[in-house]
């Protein structure tokens, strides 16, 4: 299932004993379809606020359910939830929504202005000055390809490796709906815990002036979690889009 | 003073006794800088759920305010209200925010999906089947210019003359963040009491196949309002402009 949310009700994608989560949300509409309990899985676990424009998940039923069917009623069993489910396809036994991905994606609202929004509050990380993207994209040169990120890992990132490879960083001034934004574009095999909210935060200093960009490739090369910049906050950052060999959506 | 501000939570924009209004909130953070009573006019007066991007609207103060930094107090004083001053100018004694003003622009999104919006959820009209912009933008060449609106005004209307003269009524179709959407632009001296949400109603007919472009032309031609086609709701609405001879921003 492709799955939107708005990150701010939750307290992240994954079940958790006594707060909501979105996964707790999704299988508790499963519930209503057919006897739990279900377990799915999902491609990215998002942190709290966090949203997600194209999350993906698996269950595993028992009925043979049409797939439109199903996304309709799982819909209307999320209402009034900001939880929904954009797509259902029938997937191979062996396909897995976590461990069959190759690719995520991730996309990141940056406000430039001064009165607080309005329209777009909760969903944009928004900051009272203008950034200059220029050199946030030379520095983010820096950060291309494969490297040891202990720097921009969150203490306590459980993947195996801090060693990933950043397959895109694109940085865009766009004019949005409340103001001027900077989109963040960011694309790799996987992340590692807080990485995409830990750039952000230092580019943002790169952008305000205050870092030059070398200072980025210097932070990078200390492989020290201190040389890193300011987390910045989760409501600017979407999981916008999981890539599989064969996608089982198109 | 440049006004945006979501129209959820408000009874609309006019003072009322016992309901929250995006004058009230104003009028009340104006009595903390200044004892009251306030009574501030607008350009526009919009109705329950509707938005604005760019309301204007002016008050009288005492003392001689430098305009950011009654910005920045009044943006203080109206959190965690959805209301957000993003400019303040200083005018002449006999400019009138709204009999200053000589058109009003309004902006519509309206999102076409199923599965229920969640980051635009309340931000547009949400439907569930595809428009074909085509017949709609024929449609809208027959409420150009000036006609007698009686068929597009709300029986509780209060203006004096049902003519009015439309400028522009634009249609595009979009990618917005949450899928396709069709963005109306409209653009006139004035308009009557839900006159956008008439046509936009209408005019969704016409999209959907329902009705023909022509069946519009012989609806604003039969200057009755049981000719309308349906209102549509006001979550897709936005004051987007107000134009000025000397517009007091620039």
């Amino acid at each position: 299932m492709l799955v939107e949310y708005h990150g701010a009700p939750f307290a992240g994608w994954q079940r958790q004993a006594d707060q909501p989560s979105v996964q707790g949300a999704i299988e508790a509409a499963l519930a209503k379809l057919e006897p739990g309990p279900h377990t799915i899985a999902a491609a990215g676990r998002t942190d709290a606020g966090v949203h997600a424009l194209a999350q993906v998940a698996h269950c595993d039923l028992t009925k043979d359910w049409d797939p439109f069917r199903l996304s309709e009623a799982l819909n209307f069993h999320l209402k009034p939830q900001p939880v929904a489910i954009r797509k259902v396809v029938q997937v191979a036994d062996d396909w897995h929504a976590r461990f069959s991905a190759v690719e995520r994606q991730y996309t990141f609202r940056l406000l430039m202005r001064r009165a607080p929004a309005t329209h777009d509050a909760g969903l944009v990380w928004q900051i009272q000055h203008q950034l200059d993207p220029d050199p946030m994209r030379e520095a983010a040169q820096y950060l291309l390809g494969k490297h040891d990120f202990t720097t921009f890992r969150s203490s306590i990132c459980q993947a195996a490796s801090p060693v990933k490879t950043l397959d895109e960083l694109r940085i865009d001034r766009v004019e949005g709906w409340s103001g001027p934004e900077i989109r963040f574009f960011l694309r790799a095999r996987s992340f590692l815990h807080n990485q995409v909210r830990s750039f952000v935060g230092t580019l943002e200093r790169v952008g305000a002036g205050a870092w030059a960009p070398e200072d980025v490739k210097t932070a990078l090369e200390a492989c020290n979690r201190a040389a890193c910049g300011p987390v910045c906050p989760p409501q600017g950052l979407y999981l916008s889009g999981v890539g599989y060999p064969d996608n089982p959506f198109d």
